[in-house]
């Protein structure tokens, strides 16, 4: 038996997110282990890094998988790349020890968000953005993100009601840039609750509209309450970018 | 009446190409004109500069149309953004004298071609990508693009067989560029016949792979026979940049 980590990118538009449904193959996962299971002629699960949500993307998520194959890293990459749909991109296969596991040995990551601030459509690269016509400020979420540095309870940020294990996450680094009319987001941290990069985006884009004070993120964090904290940004402006391993 | 000039852009993945045919909508100038005509109350027939094949883009398309209305073009700009579809992007609305006519005043246009030469995927921009996994060499590619400069009968990179009216064009600029993994392909000139920029492509694209000699385009030129050119390269990497005027 072999262990295997995989650098994927994939445009999520057309997938019910990450997660196996079943037999399905509309979800990410299912649609690897499919081809997986069918190029090795064995059944094989994978395992992700973490779930993305319907309709989000990745630029670097990790899944891991064990198989028993003599095939060649290089082999496994060619053959993925012919038969899996192109809105799934296999970047690179490597072996690695067989207690690596995608989710298990991940000690963070990195998403970015991707907001269209214009009235002027960006069509190219609808697929990747929240279109947003209004005007933000820009300043004030900029200093409103700086009450998400740190460890918190972010269960306020957390769409699972029922979430029962610890909500408390250490954010690394939360940066605003603006890029012609883009207004883009990346958030690094040593994990993430259940939409709760959408959840403080949405936050800090009612901040930026001027729906809510730029200081309510510290009262909000300390509410532990999903009501207080603002709208799920949509999933499309969301990109998983990277995970990192000790 | 009066005369309104547009500049669009549009993915044209999954439409047939501008040109309207009957009255289906999915022509980029029959979604448009039905769009119009429905936000107008009256039929609107509109003209663009040329058409763009089934599957290729636009970034800077110009159109224009005469209609009967008090609207302004801030108006009607948003009024086609609400009903367009999100793949068909309005960027301005002028008015302009009753006399200019988005073809016949036309002087000149770019266009761009972008080949993304890796094995490595690239899942964001497929549909804006020719994917060529083997290598090309770009300086071959170079040296040939020099031999199209100029005043040229381009008979020989013309997909109609019958075409009737002068087949001479002027190629203005032909740059070759390296944007890591993309080869990018810029093509300016006074006019283009019928796929006369994927068959130039597809030519220098034979060349780069070493299939045919660099200085082949000469005799090509000079034959004025199709099937002495290369092959026509897919209009997903095809993009009409800019269109010139007076």
């Amino acid at each position: 038996m072999r262990n295997f980590k995989m650098l994927l990118a994939y445009d999520g538009t057309r997938y019910r997110g990450w997660q196996r449904l079943g037999n399905s193959p509309d979800t990410i996962q299912g649609k690897l282990e499919q081809t997986l299971s069918r190029i090795l002629e064995q059944p094989i699960a994978i395992h992700g890094s973490g779930r993305t949500d319907a309709g989000a993307h990745a630029a670097g998520q990790v899944a891991s998988f064990h198989a028993d194959t003599t095939r060649s890293c290089r082999e496994l990459t060619a053959l993925l790349r012919q038969y899996l749909p192109e809105d799934i991109g296999v970047l690179e296969i490597t072996e690695v020890p067989l207690r690596f596991h995608a989710r298990l040995t991940a000690t963070g990551k990195t998403y970015v968000y991707r907001v269209w601030n214009s009235r002027v459509p960006n069509v190219f690269e609808r697929r990747y953005l929240y279109q947003l016509g209004e005007p933000l400020d820009v300043e004030a979420m900029k200093r409103a993100a700086a009450d998400f540095l740190g460890t918190h309870d972010f269960i306020a940020f957390c769409s699972n009601k029922h979430f029962k294990k610890s909500s408390v996450r250490t954010i690394m680094a939360l940066t605003i840039e603006t890029l012609g009319p883009e207004v883009r987001f990346t958030v690094t941290g040593d994990g993430f609750l259940y939409n709760m990069v959408r959840i403080m985006v949405g936050t800090l884009l009612e901040i930026g509209l001027h729906r809510r004070p730029a200081d309510d993120i510290p009262a909000i964090l300390a509410s532990r309450s999903r009501e207080q904290a603002g709208e799920t940004a949509p999933a499309r402006g969301l990109c998983l970018k990277e995970v990192y391993y000790p």
